[in-house]
């Protein structure tokens, strides 16, 4: 039987399956396919870099290639690139990209962990300079260099989701004129609108220029250089163009090879991370997670998810028995001073599931009223109204505001009542909380509307 | 039958039932009688304003007696003392504290809400000027009024807990010399002790000069003002002396009415609040709780208690149907910049128990690696090795790192494992977390001990 593991992908999920693998099996061999010529690096440290709040791009490599061959006896194979998979012969087509030679390679186990692509629009002039998606570590790298070589003055960035947001305030912090397109009525649409406004309202105080319900229709180019972005209703001048239109899964590979794909055309995995085919794991933003609320197979683009995936297929992998239960839909995100932070299902899910519930939201601070530096704090809270059930909740406010979602995270998980959350021995003191933790605060309001 | 509630105490407890209970009953007769002649005031943000972070004490309080009586029609008698409980005939004995005339009020409902003073040592001179205890805003405002009025130099602190450090590093902040002095070999004897060595070197670093192992013997008066505090080893001079020797119920009166009692003698109570005796209730840092986790009754004066305790005697005084399940030992602090916070048991109680546990501790950051500002986070986590189960947890970093106790507070009330922990769906970004947050990996390190 061979003993060897492929890996497909070497960022978080490949390089955690990779790493936990390693100390379960000293001797095991892992090669690591990797397209770019990066490992294991901080995508979501990007719009930092990119906003001047981290100096050097190499503070986003935890570590490098040439480590993980030295230290892991992993062979790690950058610029490389997976083209075909041959489940039934169990070998993949690899094309080494510096020298287009192709050649099979044999897997006992196979990992895929392909990651996930920014979202394009289907239009001409996509490659034009001065358009820029964002996902690996070479993307981000890009963006860093034409800031600095072609000196832009006027930035479009085309949807509102995290990634986007994230890099209206790094481009507004490197001095450009900011707009923001968004097809909805909100940004983030993770969040319910009234949050989402609380959203839009910092996102125009830091001087983003924010036109909500437009949508993206095309790109003007001259010379091969995007000059504006057209909307349905005007259009805007750019000499950057940052596509946050959301990413979607690679899995074009397995899909091709006929492996069962599922939300988003994302792999489906079981809980140890077993595709539908035998020999064959996925793991990170191309597979599907389980939702613990809805039970359904769901497909989100985060590292948190990437690594813990990565460390059950490679326990897996390596022999053992691990699982990986599910996720709640948790995220965080920060725009200039503003925290924003939600997890579980928010409205439109709710409707959409026939969820008979109530919601509370209220306005607290962050430390005790008294204390210095006490900040605001929205918190909207959804509860179930047969069950008494939490289903959600979404945070947005000052320093100390957001992280507070961790402990309606693990209330979720716990299958929670309103009132059980009311009973929390949650920590006080006025530099930290009201007395009433605002958590507690929405929970105490809400339970009323149950 | 007498409709009357009176209620013995106007702080957290007595004003949290007050309230409670007008919400439910517009028009139910509410007395309260409050030995001092204040309400509703933040008797944990006294360090504060000794400290000089907070300019006025009347941002201390949250409603007067004033707003009780014109707002929500409470007849509030400060500087009244309840002096004899005569449970037969459903009468407390109550003094007027300016005229020390007596007399007789019936009651058909009684709240205590007694609260706790501080523990004094039973020594010669602890009525000499210069020296205090910290429990009521009265004793914090002498303690503020001393320092402006007689410029004191050198202070000492007697005990570690978190009013002593508080405290401490109030009068650094005021410009004093600080000495501490802690009979045991740490501060805070509620963390274990490699975890308070870690605030030791905090207090240092901040000046204050620490005695641990050290026994508090006497104080040194003269012209009936302090001037040192003699312990087992040496004298300190000392023109301000702060007893931070932890709390005790005042139950006095419960006591001698022979109410039943319970641990460190505070009032027995059950979940609804209900002590021994009918009709008679009690809540708030004269009562007990239950600890979730060893189901033992459990003292323990913390604001965040006391006025979930008085939310629920005021809902079952007001003929509602609620419960207070208990606690899990949750606590924060903050010593300038270093914040402090625990849960659950610590390793005394799991011996003390016979409990077969196993512990990790991890140094990670409160933010991604790379992002500005990432400081110092410990956490020390405590599992139970027969069943997986989360035992505690303490928390010793810079800012960020306390309020991730809540998260192990919430689980630990869900009765979670330590596997369950790493698998949560926790929020993450650079600026609020590296992408395993430290409490999951002080569980993934943990997990291997098990």
């Amino acid at each position: 039987m061979d003993q060897r593991v492929v890996i497909i992908g070497g960022d978080a999920a490949g390089m955690s399956a990779a790493s936990k693998i390693r100390r379960e099996q000293p001797d095991r061999p892992i090669i690591v396919v990797e397209r770019g010529a990066h490992t294991s690096y901080a995508a979501c440290g990007m719009p930092y870099y990119i906003g001047g709040l981290i100096e050097n791009s190499d503070q986003l490599i935890a570590r490098t290639p040439q480590q993980f061959r030295d230290k892991y006896q992993i062979d790690v194979r950058t610029r490389h690139e997976a083209i075909r998979l041959d489940p039934a012969a169990k070998r993949v087509l690899i094309r080494d990209l510096n020298t287009n030679a192709e050649s099979w390679l044999n897997y006992g186990e196979l990992l895929l962990a392909t990651g996930a692509c920014p979202f394009c629009p289907e239009v001409d002039g996509l490659d034009a300079r001065g358009i820029f998606g964002l996902s690996t570590l070479e993307s981000g790298l890009r963006v860093h260099d034409a800031l600095k070589r072609e000196q832009p003055q006027k930035a479009v960035v085309v949807g509102g989701g995290y990634i986007g947001l994230e890099m209206a305030e790094a481009l507004i912090r490197q001095g450009l004129d900011v707009a923001l397109i968004q097809r909805g009525p909100q940004v983030m649409a993770t969040l319910d609108p009234d949050m989402g406004e609380l959203v839009s309202k910092a996102l125009r105080h830091i001087g983003v220029q924010l036109h909500l319900n437009e949508e993206f229709s095309h790109f003007t180019v001259e010379n091969n250089r995007v000059n504006a972005v057209v909307t349905n209703q005007r259009s805007l001048p750019a000499d950057l163009v940052i596509l946050g239109m959301g990413v979607r899964p690679n899995s074009q590979l397995a899909a091709e090879a006929g492996l069962r794909l599922s939300h988003k055309q994302a792999i489906w995995v079981d809980q140890t991370m077993r595709t539908s085919h035998d020999h064959i794991w996925a793991a990170g933003d191309c597979a599907v997670s389980t939702h613990l609320l809805t039970e359904k197979p769901v497909n989100i683009a985060l590292g948190t998810i990437a690594n813990k995936q990565g460390v059950v297929a490679g326990t897996n992998i390596a022999g053992g028995n691990a699982r990986f239960p599910g996720i709640v839909g948790t995220a965080v995100s920060k725009i200039c001073a503003v925290e924003v932070a939600r997890t579980g299902l928010q409205e439109t899910e709710l409707h959409h599931l026939d969820i008979d519930y109530a919601t509370a939201t209220i306005k607290s601070r962050t430390r005790a009223g008294y204390y210095p530096q006490a900040g605001t704090i929205h918190v909207k809270m959804l509860g179930e109204k047969k069950t008494g059930k939490l289903l959600g909740a979404q945070i947005v406010g000052f320093e100390g505001a957001a992280k507070r979602i961790d402990i309606l995270a693990t209330a979720l998980t716990a299958q929670m009542t309103v009132a059980n959350i009311i009973d929390l021995d949650l920590s006080y003191a006025p530099p930290f909380s009201p007395v009433w933790d605002p958590v507690q605060t929405a929970a105490r309001k809400l339970i009323k509307a149950l």
